[in-house]
C-alpha cells in the first residue's frame, strides 16, 4: 500500500538518501513555529466576522485564480466557475473542478490542494484521489459537512494553523473597522495587520484615477488642495493605517521604474493629469515619481516598503471586461531594477531603518540583480519567490541563484500572498521543506556546517520574516 | 570492462538509486511506442525515392549543420565539408570529422551520432571510439558497405524507427507531389505529412519577396489581384495543404510581433512594399499584420499553427554569401511573447479549436511567459526545448521551469526538428529518456504519486502530440 | 567529532555517492597541478617588491570588495572598514567583520576566507568558528603572527601556491616596471604578465578622458596627432605591453556594443569628442568604435581579447563620492551579444589566430547567445562564469547551459579575476572541485565515458587556459 504523497513525512524533500536525513532533522526544528504572513490578500473581514464558508467551490475554486486558471485553459469557462460574480449551481462547478483534477499534477496549486484536502479537511487519500473517477459528489459532501463544523470557521482555523501574524492588503481608504474589532477582541490572540497598497491612487493612466484621487484628497488632505494636499493625504492615511498596526506599503506596480523629479514639475504634471492633458510620457513619469515619493514616506514614517512588478494585468481584454480583475491571465514580463530602482537608491539606499523588499516575476533578475543589490544597499532585501514563483522548484533555484553573492540574511523570508485562506499551511509548509532541502545539500556538500544549518533554518522560516518587516 | 555509453540501459537516467529505479519502470512504459514526429525537416522525396543514401559523409556530416558548426568553430573549413554544395571527397571529409570527434563529447550532437553509430549501424563501440585514434577510415568503410544494404533505404528505416507520423516542412507553392506518392503507395504504411511554411512570402524585406508573392499569386489567387489576392492564394494553399494531410502551419519569424490592422492599411502597406516604397517600420509592421492573419486563417481552417522565432539567421554574412542559409551561425536573441503575440490571443485566444504553439530559444521565457500565457488560454501550448535546447539538461530545465505553472497537459510534446534523418530514433529515445527522469524525481520527492507518474508518460510521449496536432 | 568543512577532501562534490566516488577520482587528478591565471587584479608591484602584508585587514578585508559589500548590507559603514583610504583601526574594524561573519555562510567569500584561515593561515577550524563569538582577536592576533613570518611573504606564497602564471591587469601607460623586475630576476621563476586594459582611454563620456588622451597621445603617438596618431599610441603601448610578456588585452566596457565606421567618420567624431562636442549618441558610437579598433588591433597584433561588460560601475553615487570606484556596488544588467558583437565577427569572427573571450555576468546569455556563438566562431570563447558567477552553483549551472552545445573546447578555462591574492587557491580549487562534479554527473548519467572525463578535466584546468591565452 502507497502512502499519500500529501501525508509523506518526506514529501519535497531531496532523493539522495543522505541529503535527506538531513533535511528531515531540519525540518523538525521548523515544522511547529507559528506561521507569520507578513503579505497576502485574505480579507480581514472573513476573521472579524467569522461566518462559516459558504460551500466548497465558494471557498476553494471561485475565488483563487490559481486554480480557474488551468480549468479555463482546459476549455471550461470561467462563468461556469461562478468567476466575476456569475451565477452558478456550486455542485454543478464542482465537478468540472474534479474532472480536471488530473491537470493539476506537478503543480503548485494541485499539491496545495491535495494537502488542504488530506490535512485540513482529513479527507482520506483514496477519496481525493477518486474525484475524476466518479468521487466529485463524495468529495463535495464531505467538504459541505465539514463546513457546517463550528471548527471550520475563520477564527478557530488561525488557530489551528497557528497563525501568528497574517497581513492584509488594504485601500488606503478603508476604515480597517474589521482590524479594529480584532485587535479589540480579547477572544482573539492574533494578529491581522493592514498593509497600504496605493496603486490606484498612484496611476493617472487609470481612467478612474481622477475620481479617487478627488475622494482621496476630500477624505484626507487636511484642506490642502493641490499636489501638496494630495501628499498630504497620502501621508495621513499611512499615518492611519500604522495606527492600525501596518507594518508596510506594498506596490504592485507595472514596472519598477522611479524618477526623482523636483517639486514643481511633479506639481505641474499633478495638475495637468487631473486635467486630462498628461501625455502617456507624463503619465508615466508622474507614476514613476510616486514611487519615489512613496519610498521617501517609507524613509520618514517607517513603513517596509514592498515592490511587486513585472506583471501584464488583464492580458486578454475579453475576460476582463467579462469578468473583471484577478481572473487568471496577468502575465509577467521581463524587468530591470538596476537601471530603475537607481534614483529611489542613490537618495534612500543607504537611510536609516529604511527597508525596501523587490519581488520579481522574472527570475532573471535574482542573480543578475537582486542578489548584488541586497548584498550592498542596507535597505534592500530580496523578496521570496512570489505567485508563478512560489514553487518547489523555482524556490531552490531562487535560493540557488542568490545565496552565493547574498547569503541568507538579505533574504525576506516566506510570502504566501494568497487569498485562498485554507492554503495557508500548506504553502509555509511546503516553503520549509525546501528550505530544509537547500540547506541539507548545502551541508552534504560541505557549505556549510550542520550546525549552522540548524541555526540558519531557524533564522530563514521565523526571524526573517520578523526583522525585514518590523515584527 | 566497461559497457557503451550508447549502449547503457540506464543512459540519461538520474545518477540516485532509487529514483534511477523508478525512471527504469516508467522508461519500459514508452520504449516501445510509435514515433510521432510532427516537426521536423526530412525531405518527403527521400522517402517516396527511397533511393540509398549516397555515403557517410554525405548523410551525417554535410547537412547537419549542428555538426559542421562545431567542426568550423574547431578551424575546420565548411568548404572541406561539403557544406554549400562545394565539392568534397567524402572519406576526405570523413576523416576531419574523425579527427575532431572528442570536441562532441558532452554535447547533444554527440551523443546522437554516437546512438547513431551503434544503434542504426549496428558499429561496435570500439570502433567508434577509435574514431579519431586511427579508426576514421574503418568506420567510414564499414559504414559505407551498411549504406550499400537495401535494408538501409530511407523506406526500410522508416519501418524499423518505428515511425508512424513524419511532418516534413514545405514552401506554399510546393506540388506535394512526393507526399502524394506516398500516401497513395500501398506498400507503405507511413504517414509522411506537409507543413505549411510560408515566412518567405510574408516578409516584405527579403530581395526575393516580390517576386515570390508574384509567383504566389499568378498560382494560387483565383484571378483576384491587391492584398484581397494576396490573402486568398495563401489561403487557397493552405487548403490544397490541408487536402494532402498537412495539420499545421510553422511560422519561423524573426520575431513573435503581431499587430492587426484595418484592411485599408493593410492593402495600403502591401501595395507600397510591393513597389519597394515601404519603409522599414512599414515592412516590420506588415510582417506582424502578416503573422496575425496566419492566425486568423488558422483558426478558420484548422491548421495548428506553431511559432519559432527568436533567431537571428545567417548571423556571419561572409559564410552566408559562400555557402547559403543553414550553416550552423543562426544566433538566438531575448525575445518576448507577453506583449508582442497580445493581438492575436485578445481576438483569437479563446477561439474553439484553435492551436497555437509556441517555441522559444530563449529559456526565459519559458517560467516569465509561456507557462502562465499556456496555463490560461485555452489555445496556447508551450512549445517543447527546440534547436539549441533540445539536450537533456535544457529539457529538464524547461520541465521544472513550466511544470508547476502550467502542468503537463499544456506541454506540445517532443519536437525533433531534425533533417538528420537517421537521428529520428535516438532524438526521440533521449527525450523519453529524460521526461522519465523527471517524473521519477518528482516520484522520488512525493510530489506526484507513482500511479500517475505511469498515466503521464503515455499522455506526455504519445497522446499529447496526437492532441496538440490534431493526428 | 564533525571535520571542518573547509577541510573536508569532499567538499563541493556532489551528494550521491557513487557520483562522489567518480568525482573523487577525477579530482585527485588535476589536485596537484599548478596554477594558471590569465586575468586577475593582483598588483605585480606586491610581488616584485615582496614586502611583508600588513596586517590582517589591510589584507584580507580593506580591499576585497566582495567581503566589505556584505558588511555595509548588513550596517557596517564601510570608513569603519578603512575603504577608500580612510585611516582605521585594523583591529577594530577586524572585529566587525568578526561579528558580521556568520552572513557569510553559503557565499563564495565566506567559503574563500575559511579556506585561506585554514589551509594558507592554518588557523584550526575551531579557532575560525569562534570569530563571531567572542575570538575576533585570537584570530587576529594568529593572523599577525603569521604575516611575520618571512614564509608569508608574496614571492613564497607564490611558490607555496603552484603559481605558474599571474596576469595583472594595468593601465596602457604604465611602465611595467614591476613586471620587468620579476621577469629579469633569476631568484623568481614565476610568470607575472601584464594585462592591457585601455577602457578608460577610449570613453570619451568620462570627464577625465580627454586628458588621458593627451597624455596617451604625447607619451607614444610618435609625433602624429588626430586619430591617426591616438590608434598609433594605442598600438605603440599595445607592441610594450607585448614586449613585456603581455598575451591578452581586457575591456571591461559597459555593454559589448560593436560599431564599424569609415574611417572619416571616425576621425570627425575623435575630434569633437575632444573638444566636448560630442553628443551622447556620438559619445557612444565612438565607444562601440573602439572596442571594434580593438578587435582589430587583436587581430593584427595577436593579443587575445577578453571582453567583461554589463555592470553598472558606482552604482551608488554618495558612495563613490566618498570611497572611490570598486567600492562594492557594480551592478550587473541585461546584455545582448548576438547583436552588439556582430560587426566585429562579420570582420573579424574568422581572423586567423584572434580570440575573443566574452564574458558575462547575465547567465540569460550563456545558452541563448555564448554557446552559439562559440559553437561556430573560431575566434570566440565563452569567459568561465566571473564576478557574482564564480561560486559553485552558479559554475555548474553555466556548465549545463554551454556544453549541451558548444562541448568543452569552446571555453576560456577557469579566471580568478581576483584582487585577493591570498584567496587564489582555494578559488581554484574550488573551480577543479566543481568540473569534477559537473563531469562526473555526466559520467553517471552514462553521457561521457570516465575514461574520456579523466581526458576531459586536465583538458578543462590545464590545457584549456594555455591555449585560449596562447601561453
Amino acid at each position: 500500500m502507497t502512502m499519500s504523497i500529501a501525508a509523506h513525512p518526506d514529501r519535497l524533500l531531496p532523493a539522495d538518501g543522505g541529503t535527506r536525513a538531513i533535511a528531515r532533522e531540519l525540518l523538525a526544528d521548523v515544522q511547529e513555529l507559528p506561521i507569520i504572513s507578513p503579505h497576502g490578500h485574505v480579507p480581514a473581514d472573513m476573521i472579524a466576522d467569522d461566518a462559516a464558508f459558504e460551500d466548497p467551490t465558494a471557498l476553494l475554486i471561485t475565488p483563487d485564480h490559481y486554480v480557474t486558471r488551468l480549468l479555463h485553459s482546459a476549455g471550461v469557462p470561467l462563468s461556469d466557475l461562478g468567476v466575476g460574480g456569475k451565477r452558478v449551481d456550486s455542485r454543478t462547478a464542482w465537478q468540472r473542478f474534479a474532472a480536471a483534477w488530473p491537470l493539476f499534477d506537478g503543480t503548485a496549486s494541485g499539491y496545495w490542494l491535495r494537502s488542504e484536502f488530506e490535512h485540513v479537511f482529513g479527507l482520506p487519500a483514496s477519496l481525493v484521489d477518486s474525484l475524476p473517477h466518479g468521487g466529485a459528489d463524495s468529495v463535495y459532501d464531505a467538504l459541505t459537512s465539514k463546513l457546517s463544523d463550528p471548527g471550520f470557521r475563520p477564527r478557530n482555523l488561525f488557530k489551528e494553523f497557528s497563525i501568528e501574524v497574517l497581513a492584509t492588503t488594504d485601500d488606503p481608504l478603508d476604515s480597517l473597522e474589521a482590524h479594529r474589532r480584532l485587535a479589540q477582541d480579547p477572544s482573539f490572540s492574533g494578529r491581522v495587520l493592514p498593509t497600504f497598497r496605493p496603486d490606484a491612487y498612484l496611476t493617472p493612466s487609470d481612467p478612474q484615477w481622477k475620481v479617487r484621487v478627488e475622494r482621496l484628497m476630500a477624505e484626507a488632505s487636511g484642506g490642502v488642495g493641490g499636489f501638496d494636499g494630495y501628499l498630504r493625504a497620502l501621508e495621513n492615511r499611512r499615518h492611519y493605517f500604522i495606527e492600525h498596526g501596518a507594518v508596510s506599503a506594498d506596490h504592485g506596480v507595472r514596472t519598477p521604474l522611479t524618477l526623482q523629479l523636483d517639486k514643481t514639475d511633479a506639481a505641474r504634471l499633478f495638475d495637468s493629469a487631473l486635467k486630462g492633458e498628461a501625455t502617456h510620457a507624463e503619465q508615466q513619469a508622474f507614476e514613476a515619481h510616486m514611487l519615489y515619493q512613496m519610498a521617501r514616506m517609507s524613509v520618514e514614517d517607517g513603513l517596509v516598503m514592498t515592490v511587486h512588478p513585472g506583471s501584464y494585468r488583464n492580458h486578454h481584454e475579453p475576460t476582463f471586461r467579462q469578468f473583471g480583475p484577478d481572473t487568471g491571465h496577468d502575465i509577467p514580463f521581463a524587468i530591470n531594477y538596476t537601471e530603475s530602482i537607481r534614483p529611489v537608491l542613490q537618495d534612500f539606499g543607504t537611510a536609516k531603518d529604511f527597508h525596501l523588499v523587490l519581488f520579481t516575476l522574472d527570475e532573471t533578475v535574482f542573480s543578475r540583480e537582486l542578489a548584488p543589490l541586497a548584498g550592498f544597499y542596507p535597505s534592500v532585501f530580496v523578496g521570496a519567490p512570489w505567485w508563478f514563483l512560489d514553487a518547489p522548484d523555482a524556490m531552490l533555484r531562487f535560493r540557488s541563484a542568490v545565496t552565493e553573492t547574498a547569503g541568507f540574511s538579505r533574504t525576506s523570508g516566506f510570502i504566501d500572498d494568497t487569498r485562498a485562506f485554507c492554503s495557508i499551511p500548506a504553502r509555509h509548509d511546503a516553503s520549509r521543506r525546501v528550505e530544509a532541502a537547500f540547506l541539507a545539500r548545502l551541508v552534504s556538500e560541505h557549505r556549510i556546517s550542520e550546525d549552522r544549518a540548524h541555526e540558519l533554518i531557524i533564522d530563514i522560516v521565523d526571524r526573517a520574516p520578523r526583522r525585514v518587516f518590523k515584527l
